[in-house]
Order: structure tokens, then sequence, then C-alpha cells
């Protein structure tokens, strides 16, 4: 019999949900469930409410629902308000606390635990991962990560093919994606792919210096050789020249900037092409239409064994999905400690920025295999008639 | 026997090539087309190839791919050019020109005609409709809408998913859709919303001042009685100041901005709420995955009538879409002249701005059937334990 309390925090993904009905969907009528609403704001102001049939109906009808069904959010757990936490889980007799999040909700289970032991309060707690960005450490990937790839993939292929259309009037578009440090989002754009002339032409990565002279060059080389180029960028590259970019004011008015409009500025003033630039938004973690159905399937999965290792007493750790080796895409799960990913972040791996194709492969597996690639472009008779 | 030139124009869609396979599907033997590649330009520069079984297979394969297949893209036919293009058709002997596009096409294809008649030189001409803002008269709606609308009403059910979840971080969002004159595609938006909580909670239409008063009155009123707002606005809503927002300049450099960026401005600084503006971008008009069926299928059609009106000997006219009384969507095709619909903007019927659930149900049936009500936001024991 276990007596636990289940929450989310940090962003959404378009299958969180579904890491939440995996592990309450392990419950026997032996275990007693709680859920933490609105995150670790939840967690300070006692949101801690009992399962009961009915809420877990409910919750079962998001399994397929993007966004928190609990709510989230970001919250800071500080010294200030984490004896709270503690007490809020005492009052309840609740020994173990699963988060479903990104390297700092793990951080946050690991100051929990600690001011738990301090207090002399027995405190099992174990981490889902969460994360678009695939920024967690020794986990293959995390779940959220391949529906937002696919997105970004998807739409970028059908973006550039409107723009191949609008070519005589406009040339360039500069698409920004997630991925504040980390390339793994960027990188993905490129996975369907198939003809030169299908888009991304040119991808940057925060992995990588941004050199404004090679990348005018890169764009012109492009144009004049396809007659438009589709780029992306990821939101946070890094500019050879540490120009601030982010925010800009106008008369007293913040001005919301991002590197694709300075980016999509600079092609215009120095090339002269039309040039436009584009946000890809927050469809990247919630568009319900592009999710993964391999991505859904294991978000489930590291929920429900995040029960498993509750029952097995483990603590302090964070499920994790480790790829066999092998040509077929197959895994097992497992776990690593919660201090060994704490507040890291994996960046996209160097063999993976040298070879595209390698990653591609590594991808494929994680976004499904139901797409088809588009046609060639077509080729036209030379002969007028 | 026809002898017969197809082109495309405008901005594409994510179902205009369906158009153009409707069409050509509709040869014979006995027939003789030829396609003109980057739409006006094309047809200026003498860019028209006779169609061949290549080509053809070629074409065929774009059926589901968005983008016009042939380029399309703006270009001004004026009198400096417009003998031009009589001459290459007559070169050709071609003496029916089709191009599926909007109103500004079914414009050019009259002044073309008009020019070929002055000329002394026969021309049917004949326009398949085609238009995201669904702005064209005459027609129930055009191809290439639905699809918009139904990913701007599934992103806006999504995203509003998200902020949900992010509320005690974040409280509103502003989303821009396309639309510059007129407010079909962001009244589409609310299609999907089932229960109060869902999104979009506020709707502005450019039909309609936005009164910059009543707009954070009703922001305030929103995020006060569920904690977020996500609000829809068409990028050509007018303010009722008239306040010019579309582009500003930081020193010498041109920041590209929008109405949604404007208002999310005005929103943090008179209500402090933390809020992101969005434009939803070009997968408006070419997001795959959201191509409605029903869409598709009127695309094919459309394109396909064009050829049997050519048969007809009809010409400047445009195909257009009639929809049949009753509870059952059926519809017929027919056709318009093309004069009564050259350079005209239909705006949103007030009475669909009126009585919005009469909106909902004219549009049900164009985007499909099959997409599931999110379930009600969860309901929460009252009872603490």
């Amino acid at each position: 019999m276990e007596k636990v309390a289940i929450g989310q925090a940090g962003g959404p993904t378009a299958v969180i949900n579904a890491s939440l009905v995996g592990f309450l969907d392990q419950l026997t009528d032996q275990d007693e469930a709680y859920v933490i609403f609105n995150g670790f704001q939840g967690l300070v102001d006692d949101q801690i409410y009992p399962m009961t049939d009915p809420l877990s109906q409910q919750i079962n009808s998001y399994h397929d629902v993007p966004g928190c069904c609990l709510g989230a959010g970001r919250y800071p757990i500080d010294n200030s308000n984490i004896e709270k936490v503690v007490e809020h889980l005492r009052q309840r007799d609740i020994h173990s606390l699963v988060f479903i999040g990104g390297n700092g909700t793990m951080s946050t289970l690991l100051d929990i635990q600690r001011s738990a032991q301090h207090m002399h309060y027995d405190l099992q707690v174990i981490g889902i991962p969460k994360t678009v960005d695939n920024d967690l450490y020794l986990t293959d990937h995390a779940p959220g990560f391949a529906s937002a790839a696919r997105y970004i993939a998807l739409s970028t292929r059908d973006i550039s093919k409107d723009l191949e259309a609008m070519k005589n009037f406009e040339q360039v578009r500069i698409l920004e994606t997630m991925g504040r440090n980390v390339g793994w989002l960027a990188a993905s754009s490129g996975l369907f792919k198939e003809h030169d002339t299908d888009g991304p032409h040119l991808i940057y990565l925060p992995e990588n210096h941004l050199n404004h002279e090679s990348f005018l060059q890169e764009i012109q080389h492009t144009v004049q050789s396809l007659g438009f180029a589709t780029v992306v960028v990821s939101e946070g590259v890094q500019l050879e020249d540490h120009e601030k970019v982010m925010l800009e004011s106008v008369n007293g008015r913040n001005i919301l900037g991002g590197v694709s409009q300075h980016l999509s500025y600079l092609v215009k003033k120095e090339l002269g092409y039309v040039t436009r630039s584009e946000i890809l938004g927050m469809n990247q973690r919630s568009a319900q239409l592009y999710v993964s159905a391999q991505d859904r399937l294991e978000a489930y999965q590291v929920g429900a064994k995040a029960f498993e290792y509750i029952q097995q007493g483990e603590s302090e750790i964070m499920v994790a999905i480790q790829r066999q080796s092998g040509d077929t895409y197959l895994f097992e799960l497992s776990h690593v400690a919660l201090r060994e990913v704490a507040l890291k972040e994996r960046t996209l791996f160097p063999e993976f920025i040298e070879d595209r194709q390698a990653f591609y492969k590594w991808l494929k597996p994680l976004i499904g295999a139901d797409v088809e690639p588009y046609p060639p472009m077509l080729h036209r008779e030379v002969k007028l008639i």
C-alpha cells in the first residue's frame, strides 16, 4: 500500500498528461493517491486533493489533451516556503512525492527531499522526465521532445513549400524554434527534407556561434541557387558579436524581439531580399494533431514506471529511457540519480552536429515513420512550343 | 478539343494544388493543355509549357502538398506587359486561360480578356476560387479557407490549454490571425470551444472597431474570473484611435510589429499581467496535417468544374460554391461573373457577427466533424483531508 502525491511542473508539453495517466493507472484499491494542483505553488498553498473515482475519470479523459490538466507553471520553492511543503505532506502522512518535469523540477524535488530529511520526515521523491527542449541528461531523450520536433519538422517543410511558390515576391523566411540553450529542436527541422529544394536550407544552433558575415554569404548563396531560402534558427543561437537582440524599447515601449527578427532585418538591409521572420510559437509544445504516437506511448510508460519504482522503495531518482543498440528502435526504462540531472543542460551531441544524417537516424523512430516524403520540384520541359 | 492554359496566382493555400489536379484530370487525349509557371510573371515571361505525361504525373503527386506546385506569387499585370501576355497565348493558339486565385486574380483575368478583345484575339477566361481569408463574393466560401480556419480553431484551443496550465506564471496570450480586412478566420477560432474555460475567451474582428478601454476591461474581467485569457485578434482589426501599429522603426531599423504586439504591450502596461503575443504565421495557409478533407475535396471539384465550363464555352466567370438550404450540408457548383467578384472584399456577415453560434453551424461542415471536444476543466473535491 502506497500513499503518494503527484504533480506537474514547468512548461507543458503535448503529452505530459499521458505520463500522469500512466502513473495513476498503476494504482490499486490498496493505494492512496493525491494530486497536486498548480505545480509547486499548489504544494506550498496546500492544493493537495485526494484521488476519487470521478477525479480519476476526469484525468483519464485528458490522456490525449495538451497542457497540464492539474495546472503547472513556474513557481519558486526556496527556504521561505519549503518547510510548508513538508508540513503539508506530513499532515496527510504522504511519504512519496512524484513530479513530472524538467531539470528545474528535478532540482526542486531534491531540495524538498533534503528539507524533509532535515525535518526528520521520511520522504521518497521520484521524477518523471518531461521537456520539449530535450536538454535532460542521462536519458536517451525525454517525452515531449519528439512531438515538438515533429511539429517543427513538418511546419518547416510546409512553410518552405509556401515560400517556394512565392519566391518572385518573397525570398527568405527565418523560422525561430524553441531551445533556449540547446539545439535539439532546431536541428530536428530537417528531418523530412528529401530534396535540395525542400526546406530547411540552413540551420543555426545555439551550440555554434553565428557569424554575421558567413550567415549572409550562406543566405545569398542559397537564394542565388534556388531562388529562395528557408532558414531555421534556435531562439538561443549565439551571435558572434554578442549583440543584444532579445528585447528592444521604442519610446519606452518594450518591443518583443527575437533572434529571427534581428537576422531578418540584417538580410533585408544587407542583401535586399524580401524577408520575413516567424516564431514557431506555442504550438511547438501544444499542437495535438502533431503529437508523435511513439512520444505519447513513452510518456505513458515513464509515468507507469515511476509507480513501480515507488513500490520498490527507490528515491531521489528520475525515470530514464535507455535506447538499446541495434538497427531496430528498442528502449528500456531505468532510473538515474536526481543529483546527476538536476539543473544540468544537455546540448546537442557534437557527433550529431557533425553528422546530421546520424542525428536524423536517431530521431526518426521517435517521431514515427508515418510521414510521406514530398515529391521533387516539378521538372519543366525545356523545349518551348 | 480544347487548347487551354492554367496557372496559379497570389498566396498559396494548403489545398490549391488539388484544384489544379482536379482541372487536369478532366483532360482527354483530344485536349491540349499548357501549364504556366510562376503565376502572372510566367505569363509575361513566357514560362508556358505543354503538358506531358511525366509533367502530369508530377503534378498529380502534389495533390496533397501545400503551396503552389507551379509557382505563383504576386506580380503586377498592367498596360506595360498585358499585350505580351496575349501575344504569348496567340503564338500557341491557346484560346482558353484559367487561373486559380483570389479577387485580385479574377480582376487580372478580366483585364487580360479585355486586352485580348482589343487585340482581336478570341480568349475565354475562367477563374477557380482560392482564398484563405474567405473574402470572395458570390460563393458560399472558397477552397483554402476551411483548412486555414481548422488550423486556427485547433491551435487556439491547444495554445489556450497550454496557457491554462501556466496561469500562475503567465495570464494573457494574444493570438493574431490572417485576415487583413475580413474576420472570417479570426471568428473561426472559437469553433471547438466547448466550455467557458476553453479558448478563445475574446475575439476581435476587423469588422468592428476596437476600443482600447473596453478591450482592457474585457481582458481584466476574463482574467479575474478564469485566471487567464486567450484572446484572438485579426491582423486587420481597426483600433478606434487609429494608432499606427504595423511597422515601427528603431534607430533606422524596421521592427516588424502587428496589432497583437501593440495590444500585448497595452495589457502589460495597463493591467500588469504577464502577456505574450503570437502571430499564428504561415502554417495557417500551409499546414498539411490541418487540412480539412472537405476543403480538399471541394478544391478538387471546383477545378474539375472549370474544365466543364471551358467545354460549354463559358467565359469571364468564376466557379462558385452554392450551399443548398436544409440541415444537411450539400452544395452545387455554379458560376458567377468575374466583374461581380473582381477586387471586391466580402466581410464577415453581420448576422454571423451577431450570432456566433449561427456562424459555427455554417462553418462546421466545411471543417469536418472529426474533432473530439476537449473535456471540462478538472473539478476539484472541495473537502480537504
